[in-house]
């Protein structure tokens, strides 16, 4: 293949004969191609090669550029580039890239993007940029964005959509259809229509579809539903994605104090939204307060270090556990062997119970009505397994050291501490709940801080009381 | 408050005053009442409190209720249950209330639901359960069910839903509407139309919205949008999703491997699939297969068990390096007490790294293309956070026990095994991604063995050449 041929993204509707394993998107030879083509500055190859791309590839290969070559890139692409680029663009990588541009280049394509997506982009600048920026923004532009950035970070006022098709109750079908097609400045994508009251409260739905398939003459009025999940402007965006996810919302309105109808969300943003807590959640639970892969070396040092202090502290604390019981651990070096397992499998079967549990929470699957219910039940659990790894460790100690005492030591040691593990790994999470504190951020610190003590003192504590 | 009071949901356009706080949903209060309602056997009363209650919350509700009252309550509601309730249900809860109910009680609320929501109760019955549910179905609907069934579990052919409109080219956007009009049998919530070809394939779509603002006798051919994602039937639900998310999509027609039509699947389908795959992702790496949360006892048990095994031949690995030195932890019994400190550190950091890189492999941001550069900063990072590390614990220690030789071998042992730990935590997932294997459910086992080992052996190793 030579590198002068077209690069084409797969597409599984052109051969019959492909197989399923085709994926969309970006592939490394794709990505070697066109680097090798900024490198060698073929620009006119570059743009005509990516001229047919969607903007979310575009940025998915600026994310895999080598860092020098992205300026590079950007050059070669300039007045060609979809602004939607850089809404798709990692937030890292997207920093790094407006950092080089001027005000007036920022507010190029940043007034091009939907209101949303432009308020992601501005609030990741440095205050006195952002200003810079608004400055360089048309007036009545600049008022929706300043309105948008003055919603809180993560609320539904950050989410929504300000373009959508509100009509009184009184019209027809007809007269609605007709409003539509003399409009020229309307949302690209919408799902319904809204029905508002004379003070513009929302008071009922009409799904375009259902307003399609009615005769001309129906009043609104007539076929709307009543029934809507309204959205408050600063209800948080994972309230919000719970309520899309749990009622199967393809829309829903978003209202002021007042009641009054200023937005819409759709579930397309949602999509991100649940993706963005999830990872938060798996991120969190290992000590990662926010996703650095794009990050440079030293962000992503500082973003990883505090959690590897508070582990330092924590293990230090372990030690000085252990320290309490240097006689023994003198006397018997084999309790020094043997003592990392006790602990690690308290870890670890604390480790299960606690992700189960903070996922229980983030999905409200977990509450107060049930918590006493499913604790129980994971104190069982932790009994059953706790006792099945006794016997077998147990049973491997004295064939390994051929002294059943210490046998019957690491078996006791080891019921106590992995059903201890198994009553905090529940109680750590919920109890952070009710305090209102993120359960994923701090629960697996108090967890294994405790697997780790418990499972060092029983263990050693038992050895001193039993073999000494 | 008097229990013959009606139990309403919180609705926030009910009362201007209301702060956002309010959570729409249940809470612990009305869940109470209702188990009360249960215990006391006032069947009207919560027939009539549950009147207005969605699928989804009376869902929750069952499964907060305590097991032994859930088919009381199911009792009570007989005849009055949306079906949608039994596909909103945990499956576990789920599986627990089908059990109790003959072949034709299943049939009858399967019947009611959609294909792709029946297919998913249908799978999670013992084939012969199945297959005597299924003859209780009349013999059309039994075909669709049979045909979703033949779809490989979590593929696209299982998400997607077969009511669709497909219009020829040469339709006019009024010839178009009439259709609509005059069909019955329409799926509830849709959004766009599919143009086909005479061999049923799709060729072009249309937002529903600009089909209605277009004039009657436009033809659909010239207002279609020509460029669509297809999704053939057998793609993994994972990679559907992925598609969904990249391309911010609404819907997308699902094809059979000769190109045809067969099915769509709509972005709300793949909120679910996201948070299930998010989730799967979060239990994976903490060692849970599957989600646990209302299984059973010996279920739950059976489900942690083997993670806990793995742990317990890692952790006597451990062991066992520890044992190649017992004589140096026999001479310096300090040692035993500072050596879960390396490992640990080591342990912790390389989660992190692992963690970011399972969640950048799934979200297809880690690639071949810039693996080489991540590791790269993985190891860089590391260096700094390892060596900031080395010098606290190396000052601490020194402080602790007074002896700088044992501070400089834990401080080079720190090093050593934090550089280990990003390396590792990094290369394994993308390794294991190379070998198709899923990188969330074994990258764990493989970084913490390592981390364990090296901790302790470049711990001890070094304490045997320096200080010995």
């Amino acid at each position: 293949m030579t590198s002068e041929e077209p690069i084409r993204q797969a597409d599984p509707a052109a051969d019959e004969q492909q197989d399923s394993s085709v994926q969309y998107g970006l592939n490394d030879e794709i990505v070697q191609k066109i680097q090798d083509a900024i490198r060698e500055g073929r620009a006119e190859y570059i743009q005509s090669a990516l001229a047919e791309w969607h903007s979310a590839d575009i940025a998915d290969l600026i994310e895999q550029l080598k860092p020098k070559l992205r300026s590079t890139f950007l050059g070669i692409m300039e007045g060609k580039l979809d602004p939607d680029v850089y809404s798709d663009l990692d937030e890292n990588v997207r920093d790094h890239l407006v950092d080089e541009m001027a005000p007036a280049q920022i507010a190029a394509f940043i007034n091009e993007l939907d209101i949303d997506d432009a308020v992601d982009v501005l609030e990741d600048l440095e205050e006195e940029e952002q200003q810079d920026v608004l400055r360089e923004i048309p007036a009545e532009d600049r008022a929706a964005l300043e309105e948008g950035l003055s919603y809180e970070e993560d609320s539904a006022g950050r989410l929504m959509q300000r373009d959508l098709i509100a009509v009184p109750e009184f019209w027809s079908i007809g007269h609605t259809i007709d409003f539509l097609r003399d409009t020229v400045d309307l949302p690209d994508e919408f799902y319904e229509i809204f029905v508002v009251d004379p003070r513009h409260r929302p008071i009922g739905t009409i799904p375009l579809n259902r307003a399609m398939r009615s005769k001309r003459e129906v009043a609104v009025r007539d076929i709307m539903d009543i029934e809507q999940k309204l959205i408050p402007v600063d209800m948080d965006q994972e309230d919000v994605a719970y309520l899309f996810q749990q009622y199967r919302l393809a829309s829903a309105a978003v209202v002021n104090p007042s009641g009054m109808l200023i937005g819409v969300i759709t579930v397309d943003d949602i999509v991100d939204v649940i993706s963005e807590e999830a990872e938060e959640d798996l991120l969190l639970l290992a000590g990662v307060p926010e996703d650095d892969l794009f990050g440079n070396v030293l962000s992503t040092a500082r973003i990883r270090f505090p959690w590897l202090l508070i582990n330092l502290f924590t293990a230090m604390a372990a030690s000085a556990a252990i320290s309490m019981f240097d006689a023994t651990l003198e006397a018997i070096i084999a309790l020094a062997v043997l003592m990392p397992i006790v602990a690690s499998m308290g870890g670890n079967a604390g480790t299960q119970t606690l992700t189960v549990a903070v996922r229980a929470i983030a999905t409200k699957e977990l509450t107060s009505a049930n918590m006493f219910r499913i604790l129980n039940k994971e104190m069982i659990v932790a009994s059953l397994n706790g006792s099945f790894f006794a016997i077998l460790i147990g049973l491997i100690t004295w064939a390994w050291f051929g002294d059943p005492l210490i046998s019957i030591v690491i078996a006791t040691a080891m019921v106590v501490n992995v059903v201890v593990a198994g009553t905090v790994g529940m109680l750590v999470p919920v109890t952070l709940e009710k305090l209102n504190i993120d359960p994923a951020i701090a629960s697996s610190v108090f967890v294994t801080t405790t697997t780790d003590i418990i499972g060092f003192v029983a263990f050693l504590g038992l050895a001193t009381l039993v073999l000494i």
